[in-house]
């Protein structure tokens, strides 16, 4: 854990800090292994894309410092706001995404101020140019719920902790400075001129600040509902519009002209900022709470949540929930080893969001206010990533009602949708229409298969075959009459024919088990529509033309947005079938040529560079690029053909190169939860390969011993005897005491508890686990 | 009236045309003479800027052709969307103010075509060079509630009605052309580049479209929600958005490149195209409904207002409406002033609008959405213009139910206001901040002395208070604490001192009424402020410094936006004091000083090129400019001088000049009914000069005979016998037949019903009427 203590002793004595809550927790009270083992500084360099800010699991409100604001076309890197490599602090803003590969959000920036205001950021290579400030991690603590951090220009002692909707902040300004709080509304991650629509700022006569935002953004016409309180009274006030009024001849509210007399300000860039002259008591806090429908629910989100002004027990509430998150996992494993896995743990539990008020109101994808009926409303679906691992280990370590929530947000999301769609991409409700498939049917499949039916299942399948069915959708309607997506009609065909075919094999299985035969009859059948793009002769899928052609020249390592995949190529995306990786071995003719394929796909020599066009491929073994989630499921195929002891060699190639517990230790964005959920199943020696299959890819435990507290109470244990460096293979597995011969576990025998017991050996054991009837589900075997 | 029957009898027979509901009304039912003398086109030239389409009385939806969408720079004579002068109509949109000065709305423009679409309106000068069709005057007809024209380029016979929230039009098609019906989303009366910030348009699976805009217009920030039906299966649809995806990493919805597939367009520049096909049926009706809530509400509105299919009888439901509201006055008149009369009665009850849904949701001047609890809640609220004669007309005209709901809608109103202030000019609940005063206050007040008080009379004047003591308006600070605006620190400082003393003297008569002693001399006193910029040297009211010194160089003509007064000079505005016209006597020296001055007003000879460079300075006679409000009561004052000849004098000249039942008969805007509201009291003979005095004041009756029945079901009528343009002086006056020489009646006696019988003769009766005892109210009296 990132433990620094505060050093400011030249601002602050050690017994104010005491009483002002800034030692961290766990000097102060000891707490527990799981969540002093989280660094939420990993990620936030590298390939992360993670935020170092204050939120409790799952969070509406997520608030954190920013760092640069720049242009979308520079902004890949900045996707949180924060990169651990910048020296100056931006502000603090109320809303984030943790580890996306795209971006938006960074509502409401706060930015306390001693002394002079200015207006403008600045330049961060021009210290004091402008309102930011310098700062350096030596003064910086990050922890689940609370972040802190000096703002050396000014000399304020910042900390921060939220609530589900309002973030609380607490300021230790220096003596004898006027004190300011600053409200930025232009400042936008992943920002472009014209990104904020329109927007509005107002001084309540009560004191309360509220607002909103209409932003285009990733999510087109977003709107975004602010109200904050300050501990302290104002002395003062002014409400800017940078851009100034547009000439409509002429008409102006009061003091349309004097920034420090308006109660109101609307327009295109607006900053606000509050005075509270030299304070007497140093310490002020100000409370912001969000909202989706409007200023009037973010009072009453800010009312119900946070009545008075205690942060250290805001703080003490943020760290009990994050514990008992947390706590589900009892893992002995070495030090940095157990950093990685408490802290991809908490990168689990950052998304999805809640996304509705404390009334049950919500905006659905019509951009529409909405009530939930007996429900919480949940967005921030990263779906073409979370489906894989993400979502399945929810179902592991939080009670089933999150995820029969996460379904019922699914399904309201769909009858809100203009298009009928269950979300692709979505956030605050909002459809981003980003990456490909329809991904949220095999989240509700899996849940159903094992046995999570909080919420109408005939609803649930009619949304998904809806959404399966919907014509217009990248290229469904060519899918459903050709049996494939062409390449002429649809871009990166290839890739969006592959992962259909999976979605439809989930719709399938749950159709099967409810009975329903005819839809599960047609989706089995357009789960083997894979094979229309799979190419014997090359040994790849590859795109074809609507005349049924495979599309000439192919380059089976190239790639690009737009291509024949999506963010990845042949190298990459040929062995999606999940559910069908019987058939695969089929088509390349055998064990041995599935083998041989994913050899070459590890120790193919290939320079990086190659990928400089597309963002997303980042950490690469060969062709393997674990920094993009197309890869994720192929290390455990060599399972499917009889040679586990490499999946096994695959994984700790994997775990050693692209995983440490340093601010840079995501290789690739950790896209809510994705990255982190795929390290937190192979630490544990398994892995959800084929969500909605009921089972999980033996891959190898990275952990000495790991006990889940099951929802249901129960607990399953992973031991790893013997593990060591020089133990990377499986020697043998035992269940429950008994020799376990399959390279698979099932849902349901990790539900009942036990034990999975592996003992760990030097060298490969080729016995174990190569049986073709301990091999996993596949829809056809040949043997 | 303007009774044109309909002659494209090539395109239709006579028998079909009855069918269809579209030979007049009057023609097929007889009707009534009030509802047969209206004549919608009056006002549509000239400077009367009002709309020949179709409403019912203060409808929310007001439907109506649309001429000419020119930038606003350009747009003054568009204000209504429509000029009489036009040849061709663009289409019909669901929003228009009536005889506004400025202007926006123009919201969600329908236009049927026959054949080919183009997506742009084209040039009014080339035909057939985009979607706009020419038209003939001789193929239209307007009625109150009911409107028809014949687009030539397309052969298609059009008509409107409306029900409060829904606007209904009927579309006769040739036969064996292709039918479209394109929605502009662009198009809005008062354009400017970035007018529109957001916009969506939506095809629903059941037909139904929707769609939203969000446009920086006069209101900034307005939300406008719609939604349509058509009454025949579409064929198929365009969405189109002309100004293309901004760039923001290329995620798009299904089918973005297809507009034909599209189910949703999201943007600021979007027009829909809904296909029909060539149609057996060629009558194609489209309903489309409005809300300031969402697109949920105006499918409710459509619903619960209109759930069929049939035009005539909801034309049919119009004019009844309109015939009830319209026969209040039986008026024996000459023909022209009989049109002219109910034609400006008609006007009368356009605005103000309902601006709340079926479920009682409204947007308020936050720009959030509230739930009126047991009122309608009304907007358009031109209230410089409208407080003077418009709302003391509906006191009697009206069931106390409109003035009540209006006044609940004003309390809510400033109840929600980011400045706590009443509405100043306001529409669809939002602020506009156009002209200046808080006159609010006194329509508030005028009603309240009425009786007529169905609201909280404490939290009314509380609202008051608030509004006339709120600092940063207008500059209310300096006016309470030097007794007048100075003009270094605020524009049009004479203007506003004046108007706020006359304001202040309502609060002050209504707080005396509640027995609020301390409010009441708290705004007595500032009801006298106006001497504070009157300077008896010059016989002027004068703008101030705040030095104390009035401005030099004064010239009592200089008139222009920002100068010491509002749209007007000194000539206009220092008789500004209807409180206290006595006080103007003593300050200019004696009633003939007073004469004096009124005639050299209307005598002095003037350039109309003068006021070139104030669009609202019309209808001169010297320096009299009836086409504006400031100089509405000045032809009554002489009448305080004890010359009521003089008025009647004036009256005439003004009558004769500025009035007629033709296209161009209003000389100047008609201003939400203002113009329309004096002409009603002129014609009956007496007029409000101080609205919350209880007196109108007595000019000479136009009319030979009016009874108007009050809302408590009492007769009062006005017979001006011996009347003709021979006549034109009052002989003598009695009221239930005993002589009445003061120049005023009281509230109390019109609701009392009975009989105000004037006698005219041919030259003035400089005895009737001259009695310093029979004046009206004033404030201080000095004889």
């Amino acid at each position: 854990m990132r433990m620094r203590i505060f050093h400011a002793a030249s601002l602050f004595g050690i017994a104010a800090l005491l009483a002002a809550g800034m030692i961290p927790a766990r000097a102060a009270t000891g707490g527990n292994k799981a969540y002093a083992s989280v660094d939420p500084f990993i990620g936030t360099a590298g390939g992360g894309h993670t935020f170092p800010g204050a939120t409790v699991p799952f969070g509406m409100v997520q608030v954190s410092p920013d760092t640069q604001i720049l242009d979308f076309h520079k902004s890949y890197g900045w996707a949180a706001g924060y990169r651990y490599e910048d020296k100056t602090i931006l502000g603090f803003s109320q809303t984030h995404f943790s580890g996306t590969g795209h971006s938006d959000l960074g509502d409401v920036l706060l930015m306390p101020i001693a002394g002079a205001v200015r207006l403008d950021p600045g330049d961060p290579d021009k210290p004091g140019s402008g309102y930011r400030s310098r700062f350096s991690h030596s003064d910086e603590i990050a922890q689940p719920g609370y972040y802190a951090v000096t703002l050396q220009d000014y000399g304020i002692r910042v900390e921060l902790t939220a609530t589900q909707r309002v973030g609380l902040e607490r300021y230790h300004f220096p003596a004898d400075q006027p004190a300011h709080v600053l409200v930025d509304l232009r400042s936008s991650i992943y920002d472009y001129p014209g990104k904020v629509l329109w927007s509005s700022l107002r001084v309540r006569p009560d004191g309360t600040v509220t607002g909103y935002r209409i932003t285009r953004g990733w999510a087109p016409g977003r709107r975004l509902f602010f109200a904050m309180r300050f501990s302290q009274p104002m002395t003062g006030h002014e409400l800017h519009d940078l851009e100034g009024p547009l000439d409509y001849k002429g008409f102006a509210p009061p003091a349309a002209n004097h920034p420090a007399e308006r109660a109101q300000v609307l327009g295109r860039a607006l900053v606000g900022v509050f005075d509270f002259g030299a304070l007497k008591n140093p310490v002020l806090l100000v409370k912001v709470s969000v909202s989706p429908v409007s200023e009037d629910n973010a009072i009453r989100n800010l009312h119900a949540e946070m009545p008075g002004w205690d942060f250290d027990a805001t703080r003490a509430a943020a760290r009990t929930a994050w514990t008992q998150a947390l706590s589900v996992f009892d893992v002995d494993a070495t030090p940095g080893m157990q950093k990685s896995f408490y802290t991809a743990l908490y990168h689990t539990m950052i998304a999805p969001n809640l996304a509705m008020d404390v009334d049950g109101r919500y905006r659905g994808p019509d951009n529409a206010v909405h009530q939930a009926q007996g429900f919480n409303f949940y967005s921030t679906f990263s779906l073409w990533d979370t489906y894989r691992a993400e979502h399945p280990l929810l179902t592991l370590i939080q009670p089933p009602r999150r995820t029969d929530d996460i379904i019922r947000s699914f399904i309201a999301f769909q009858h809100e949708s203009p298009y009928g769609m269950l979300p692709v991409w979505s956030f605050d409700g909002l459809e981003t229409w980003c990456m490909i498939g329809y991904h949220a049917v095999a989240v509700i499949a899996d849940a159903y298969m094992k046995g999570i039916r909080g919420y109408s299942a005939d609803q649930a399948l009619k949304a998904m075959v809806a959404t399966a069915t919907y014509g217009p959708y990248g290229g469904l309607k060519y899918y459903m009459k050709l049996g494939y997506v062409p390449i002429d009609k649809e871009p990166e065909a290839a890739s969006k024919t592959l992962e259909y075919a999976f979605d439809d094999w989930t719709i399938a299985r749950m159709a099967q088990a409810m009975g329903r035969k005819q839809i599960a009859a047609e989706f089995y059948q357009r789960a083997g529509y894979w094979r229309n793009e799979f190419d014997p002769k090359t040994g790849f899928a590859r795109a074809r033309l609507s005349n049924g052609k495979f599309r000439v020249p192919f380059d089976p390592a190239a790639a690009g947005y737009g291509s024949d995949y999506t963010e990845g190529d042949a190298w990459q995306y040929s062995w999606y079938e999940p559910q069908d990786i019987g058939g695969l071995i089929h088509e390349l003719g055998s064990d041995q040529k599935l083998v041989a394929k994913l050899d070459a796909v590890f120790d193919s020599k290939v320079n990086p560079k190659e990928f400089a066009n597309v963002e997303d491929i980042t950490g690469l073994i060969g062709y393997y690029a674990h920094g993009n989630e197309p890869s994720h499921h192929i290390a455990y195929l060599y399972d499917y053909a009889g040679e586990p002891w490499k999946t096994q060699e695959r994984l700790r190639q994997i775990m050693d190169s692209q995983y440490a517990p340093t601010p840079d230790g995501l290789v690739g964005n950790d896209d809510c939860g994705q990255m982190s959920a795929w390290f937190i199943f192979t630490a544990l020696g398994f892995y959800p390969v084929a969500p909605a299959s009921n089972e999980y890819v033996i891959g190898r435990p990275f952990v000495k011993r790991a006990t889940l507290t099951l929802p249901n109470g129960r607990h399953f244990t992973v031991v790893a005897e013997r593990l060591s460096d020089a133990n990377p293979y499986v020697g043998s597995v035992t269940l429950n005491g008994k020799p376990l011969n399959r390279v698979y576990i099932r849902q349901q025998e990790i539900m009942a508890g036990g034990v999975l017991r592996f003992v760990m050996q030097p060298q490969p054991n080729k016995r174990w686990g190569t049986s073709p009837a301990g091999r996993p589900y596949s829809m056809s075997t040949y043997e």
